[in-house]
Parts: structure tokens; sequence; C-alpha cells
């Protein structure tokens, strides 16, 4: 074994694009306004005490936003949120212009908070680990937010999946 | 707002469920032979260079056991392995039976290998971040084995959810 061995990156992909996840929207309230991003790259990391991480691209313009204002929001999409997946994905529309779609409110921190969401974790950036392209931001937990809908939207083989609490297994 | 503001673990909880992740069984070949527990805390951090991160409780027994031996296999478990999941998920069954339900192979790091897999990453540990209660295992791809299925197994809203391919939303 040698950890310098090339992993095709195509294959790394295909690989990852079985592990299905739940579609995010972080957002902070940034100097130059409220700003967010669709991830999938969101995990619990431990309840003691309530820490999540998110992982997120070094060359998005957004990454120096989110490390100056040090504070985020994750908003877990509910199973009706795909357009706001894809609103919040990329393209060229105004951040003004995304958050003007739906409804939001606030929290502790100040950061854009989806009414609609299935949950919201408000959080400080606590800690920073760059890895390779990604930055690690591990998050506490400082104000949570129940949606009224508790169901599920997931990203897996490259297409999105409902989970509405009528197909479990 | 404060650093220091009590969330309730509760609810923390209750908020974490409506964030679907994927199933996954991770295995080692520890100095007492091949170990196994089954997690939903994994990510993809980047595929430059490929590495994936999971979190593990410190207090679990098998916590020293993993770093002693340095790498690890993510296996992805597809929409036909609940049973499975329940099997690595805790209990007093002694792992070689547990090991002894399926069949498993090896690729490059000596880490058992679920042939059935959706898909299985065979890594070395390279970095390890501790957050409370919780490690943080940073993980280097060294090998890749794509399982036959497709499919995935989520949890989400404390049941199982399949994913089958014919529920896109």
């Amino acid at each position: 074994m040698s950890a310098n061995v090339t992993i095709d990156r195509k294959l790394f992909r295909e690989a990852m694009s079985r592990l299905g996840a739940a579609v995010n929207i972080i957002t902070t309230e940034a100097a130059e306004g409220a700003v967010g991003f669709t991830a999938s790259a969101v995990c619990s990391v431990t309840d003691d005490p309530p820490t999540l991480l998110v992982c997120m691209n070094r060359t998005s313009k957004l990454n120096a936003s989110f490390k100056a204002a040090g504070i985020l929001c994750v908003n877990v999409l509910s199973h009706e949120q795909e357009a706001l997946s894809a609103l919040f994905a990329g393209g060229d529309m105004p951040m003004a212009s995304r958050f003007a779609q739906t409804g939001w409110s606030r929290l502790a921190t100040g950061a854009p908070v989806l009414e609609a969401a299935a949950a919201s974790f408000d959080c400080k950036i606590d800690q920073i680990t760059e890895v390779g392209t990604h930055s690690v931001l591990f998050c506490a937990v400082v104000a949570i937010r129940l949606g009224s809908a508790s169901t599920g939207l997931i990203y897996h083989g490259r297409a999105y999946h409902k989970i509405t609490g009528a197909d479990a297994a």
C-alpha cells in the first residue's frame, strides 16, 4: 500500500455519488449582505457540545465571506425544496434575488434562517481544517429551529430523491 | 449571541434526525482481527486528493483499534442491507460471527471490503481531529470498489429508507 497511489477522480466521484446525502442551504450574513450555497457535505459531529461540520470549496468566492463572518446557518431542505436547492447551487442570479424567492428569518447569530426548512442549525464557526481543495468548518450550534415539515430531500446517484415518511424500508 | 449558550441535546438530536444520511459499515483489520461498526456520519471532503471523513465516538472500544490500525474501509450500504446495518450497530455478537454473515474481500490496505456494498472506499487515516465526544478521522482514499448495486440505504427520521432509483423526485 502506498499513500501516494493515484485514485482516478472520476471513479472517486462515481463512488461518492452512491453515498446519499441530505441537501442543505448554508447561509451567512456577510459584509456584502446575505449569501448562501447549496451543500450536501454536512455531517453531525457530536451532541456534546452540539457540533456539526460543513465542507466548502476554497475556490468559491463565498469562502472568504463565510470565514470573515464567523457564523453560518445550515438549513436542511424538506422534500418540496428541490427548486430552492437549484437556486443556491450556482448561476448568475444575484444573491438578493435568490433570497427574495422565499421567507427567511433570524435566530441567534444573524445568519439567514429558511422558514420552510425541515430544520435549521444556527452556528458559530469554531475551528477550520483545510484539506486539499476544501475547508472543513467545524461549527458550534447555538440555536435550532424545527420546521413544520420533517420530510427530506436526498441527493443520490446524481438525482434528487424525496423522503416523505411513506417510504420507510 | 454567546458561544456558551446551552443547546438542549434532545432538540439537537431531533433536528439532526431530519438530516438524512447514507448508512455505512466502517471496518478495519485490527490487532484483534477484523472489526467494524455502522455509521452515518461519513462525508466527502475533496476529490483532490480523494479524501473523506468519518466521525467516531471516542468512548467506543473500537476507537483505539481504528487509530492503531491507521487504515479503514467505508462500505456504503445498498438498499437491501438494513439487516447488516443492524448487525454492526451494536449488540453482543462477536465480531467474527458478524463478519461470517456475508462475503468480504480485501483491496489495498487489508481492511475488510463488503462484497455486496454499493461502493467501498479503502483508506489510510491521514489526520485526526478530536471534537468533544468524537474523533473526526480524515482519510485518504487509496482504492475503490464499485458494487453491482448502485442503490442506497438512507437513515432519516429514525427510520431506514430505500433509494432504488425508481423514486427520483
